[in-house]
């Protein structure tokens, strides 16, 4: 597949991302655009675009994930260097978007911060975002520019349908994934489980007929592993045949890959919008890049053509 | 229980909540400011407030429920009246949120009509919303002015704990009320089933035990009526003992009492956020009033205390 | 005559002058776009654009009439809708602008309706109005975003020409509308009268001499009729050889058109702003399409050549 | 009368208006707050207020005339000084509310100032506007901030009932006077006149009956004293006994003085809200003070009472 | 050097730069684009735009300088008139921006006039701002809107470099001309000298070596022409050889260029950036034009190029 | 000193100044809010106000320093937390603004990072800065809300009165400092000496003379070290007797309290603005506790008094 871009497109990769937007340049067959990002002894961020971006529409690719708080300030401070170089327009690229289960206030006196991500992107100066599988669709609403949400269910569906596994049922590893579950659900014709926790947090049900089949969990992401391991071994417990998973962005905090490992699942496939250090490679989980995805998206955005073809 | 009143306290009904607003001065102890509320032949509004609101702390009722599109226009309105008349604080009592369901892009190029009043209403001067059961909790999120979420779990949950029945499963009638459900199942210490539709819409499943038991199926509205009765007949098809339904919001379009009435449904619990006229009263619907709940709400909000104790 | 549009050209029409909306596009030479306007078994409407905008001059055409509220909500809707579509601009036709006469506070505690519409309209995401006669100029002012006014006087003072009516007196039926009569006045080189109304209602006084002339009364619209029959029979009393109406807007409330008709007025001459179900027509009343000025309002605007010309 | 004034209450005066705040400052029972208002010798505004304001209600006496554009920017300034020094509420007092002519967009490419204007004071900071007859009532809908807007009529049809006038008809000098001039009539219970111009401009007409009787032209202000003094030629001409004018603003540029003195003019009644060099008195003038009014209304908005008896 | 300008281009003069703006279209082979800029009797100002500017590309050249209150207006009101006038792009060629000193609060309660100006300018519509030598250059951060500042250094140093002057010591008047003083001292490879005074106004210190050496004072403006003689004076008094200054903007006031006549300073280099009337020409000024870097500036900004060559 | 402290009083300190804050707090008498500052396992804030803060005026203390991005998000989730808390009044007090530095595109295309900062503060939802030496005063215009701007030249002026050295001359280590050791000189009756570098970067000149006194840099900030100990071995070879330093704040990254030791100074004055770990101690540095200061600033907006006499 070959792009067509025009001359006033440009495509900047900050720090978090670095490796799946060069990726991305790869597929359109572009170059990133020039600019330093560097920290002063300090820690306060420089940036410096080294090109003129004058009148271009401009795609910066940044993933909001660790460091988070770093990865946010680079993108505001990278969108206000745009902004002053009078470029023509800032899409912002956030294959993961952080903060994302802060999405209401779950008690009195929270801050709904992915709210406030929001404000913050369009205060700086923001234009489009492109985004994926954000943690509540609703989060969308939370911006008044338009948001292009691409979503990883068929990428995952797809992975598990090339598998060819029999028997399959498709769970849910606790209640707020059941919608992402239930599209997976559909589109390997299989029926559906959910893993069910009370509030004392101890006892783990499964709601659902699971015994003597090949068990999928599917959610947006894994954080500590903890959900998915527990689900896995709730799964094995009632007789699940074989237990795989797939969740879109592998946030993989502290020993999350090795409970992974020492755990009764098979496989996890995960994507590459969050990018992951070496160290936390494992021969359990494979990784499917969405570059391919989000370089579709940019084209249609770039030429005005519909996404809907992307998600729909 | 009695309320002490500031001096620059007061509280208007618009025409969506008569009764219910009237029930609240009465608990409150006050009379609703005089505001006439008329059309005009044309249809349009004529909104005049009769009496100074000059720094006063404005409280306006009106759930943005049917006629939706009048009620809101209605509320914008006096808004707009009340901005240019001086008042202090504008706080909008909206007990039932119209167009939440609205609350993101499902498809391509729709609009996202939850977050667009919101913009409405803070375009119009509003300073405060307290509303109740939002669809999605991240509507919170669509507002930058402070949103005071009550929720009517608790007077669900309450209310049937009062009815001493054995043996109970709280049942999510579509997995976008499962959040609801398990809470409902937490307070009634009751395990959780969920009716599972495929995208077909045609096979309905019941993923949980609910042979030989009361089912109560908890959702935050009933609209037309066909979910909850549909999952009514599926849970007694499945050996219920007897199928219960707990709502906040009785939308009740078209023959849904009707549905209601001809169906296995032993009983449905609303509230009051949304009035019916009598022609819709039912048998089988008993109404708690939220009258309480509300006034309760608004006392500490004009007395400066803490309305976390409402709903932690 | 044909028009020029380019490609990125797209017309919408939303429910409240879809006749209009189909003579223009004929006019235009080109097809509405698709989108669904439907509403929800609860009242809520429901707006899908069924073809890409991405990046489109989009104009929507919508009269803020009868069932006003309904049209406005549909409109400000129809912008989230387009905003977040990634349209390039948002061109709102507004043939009759509804709540025009709420354009002051006349008395203490009154909102101005026609001010906050215009917020909303901005609020919503509005690039541009494009609307005709609008009640007060200086509504005009109330925008920040460039409106396009259309004047409809000389559409009905060439309608009167055509009709070589000897010994014209134009006449101004309250205040309000004298700046039009005298604009009228003008273009037939006829002298102008008033009809004074004193506060107590009763008495109608002419200034100006009417007797045995051909009276025209004009004004930007007529409502219940009330205004226009009574200053027809003070015309008649006083003498009056024939009485015709020109007025824009036929927002005909009520009896209006039955008033007309058991009036002295001999014709009504008013435009297709707003859309007339067939049981409002009459023998008395002509009507003027507006669609050819508001057709080539759009192809300047969309062309970038000067809209002057079509009112100066 | 006596005034309550809490201690957060300053009043600053700028320097159009110095005597007249100076007056309402004595009808206050308060001193004008100190500030320092000069210019640098290249022509810019210095302001150091030299009284702490932390946290005040502060009323900034400045009508927007002559120069105009110089009591513009002293008032934005003093405001902006104002906004950063922690004020409590920036109440701006424009007895004359300059620009207000340009209301509209009379031709393409106009600028609508009187909005423009609007548009900078709530960029600056204030907070709410107290003004007088403004050229357009609509002008109160060119802010989002509460306007309070005092009218003259009841001041001037008050001195000319005092005058004991028989025989009166009240004459609106051109079509845009004739909504004031009809609310005197009706306070005179006298009939209505109309000078009527064709746009050949050398034509003028009177419509209604002037003949022997004591002809009062009502304007909202006389600039260059051309219209006005036209309009006493041309009631002379039809036989008025005599002629009086009342307007509220004396803009009074060039000779109007002159002009005055000089037609068939008996008396002319305005007010002070804009101060006149004394080269500019004449014994046919006769200047009504608004300092009791615009105090008392300040007293009203200060203490959180109805503004409305002051003129309804 | 010829530029190409696209059909949407379009340049306005107001009226404090007409010979630069003149000069500029000279340079750019265009025409100034039609607009009567005009004043009432009552000093309220009046544009008219006579030539089409839809989505045009507009620079308006206008210094704020003296009447320096007028030219803010003046600007303010074009402004508004292109918004409403459905412009592309509003550029403001501010080749002095006016109010620059007052760039923070140096006592309490003082304004930042430099940001409520930059508030003003972004509160009536300007797109970009495109000056030179700014008081300061954190002034660029008032602005949302991208600013282009040039500067005048370069400029000033290639006059002095072309007179070849032996032994060059560059001076800085005071403090806050330092960063200049250095970089003319960088261009010049010379030694710098700073003129120092203490708060008590009367001791005149020179820091650094001047004896015998041509000294050139280097400052952003010279206003009254005080602290530049007085430095003069310091220079002269240590055993400079001959003093020279070099300054962009001559602001000029009262007897500034008497001041510097009778002055020991032998040369004074300014630029045209605020136009001066003929009396205050001088032999002893010399009068650099920033047409051509102007010109070259905007030529980059209308053809998206780079504008960083000019001042890197 | 004893402080009155209403009962809407509330502060809160976040994680970059807990010792200050605390200080501040005794001083004040009352205890710091209650408040969890935490962090997930993938690096997202998590925060959660532990006690009512509803109608209450709220002092946030955090220094936005070292780790500055993460200082930076914690105080911006923490408005947005007060924010949607229904909080009265949030002051952020920040003793040390951090990317002060990048306060104007020094080069094209950098972003100017201390505007940037301003906006998210505002568009989380800060009512007022109070903060300390600002690297430029200009950045008090960089923001909207009220900015208090305490200054340390007193505090460190007095240290050094204090020390009656004789003989002081206070040196500029570079020319942006300038204006800061201007000012301390004359509090300290003292010459005033400046280094110079060229921008080849190494040459160091010492203009004005310090041999054989006690010289006395002056910064606003130490961060890597390198500019002070450069400055103050220029001084040693020029023949000062000793070198003294003081700086507000004491940034101190990577070796720079090595850099200070192994100098020629012999005591550097900083503040505790920011907090140091003990590893960063040195008996050559010594800190001034700015609490004092703070808390009389506190005292002064809680309850209204002007701040002004702190430092004028």
């Amino acid at each position: 597949m070959t792009y067509q871009l025009n001359s006033d497109f440009k495509m900047f990769a900050l720090n978090a991302n670095r490796k799946l937007a060069t990726e991305m340049a790869d597929l359109l067959g572009c170059q990133l655009g020039k600019c330093s990002v560097a920290k002063f002894s300090d820690g306060e961020i420089q940036i410096h675009i080294e090109e003129s971006v004058r009148g271009n529409e401009v795609f910066v690719v940044q993933s909001t994930s660790y460091p988070v708080n770093e990865s946010i300030l680079e993108l505001l401070i990278m969108i206000d260097a745009l902004k002053r170089a009078s470029v023509g327009k800032i899409n912002v690229v956030i294959p993961y978007y952080g903060y994302g289960r802060q999405d209401r206030k779950a008690r009195s006196r929270e801050p709904i911060t992915a709210k406030l991500v929001a404000n913050l992107l369009e205060a700086a100066g923001a234009h489009r975002v492109l985004s994926m599988d954000l943690h509540t669709p609703a989060i969308q609403g939370f911006f008044e520019i338009p948001v292009e949400h691409l979503i990883g269910v068929p990428i995952l569906a797809q992975y598990f349908m090339d598998k060819k596994l029999d028997d399959v049922v498709v769970v849910a590893p606790h209640s707020g994934s059941i919608g992402r579950a239930r599209k997976v659900a559909n589109l390997l014709n299989a029926p559906l489980a959910l893993i069910d926790k009370r509030n004392d947090e101890e006892t783990t049900n499964v709601l659902g007929v699971v015994e003597g089949k090949n068990a999928i969990i599917i959610d947006d992401l894994i954080d500590t592993g903890g959900t998915i391991t527990l689900a896995a071994r709730a799964l094995a417990k009632n007789g699940a045949k074989a237990v795989y998973a797939g969740c879109t962005h592998p946030v993989f905090t502290g020993d999350a890959v090795y409970k992974i490992e020492s755990s009764p699942i098979k496989e996890v496939v995960v994507t590459n919008t969050i990018e992951q250090p070496t160290e936390k490679s494992s021969m359990k989980v494979t990784t499917i890049s969405v570059a391919p995805l989000l370089v579709e998206a940019i084209d249609r955005i770039h030429n005005e053509k519909a996404v809907s073809p992307l998600f729909e």
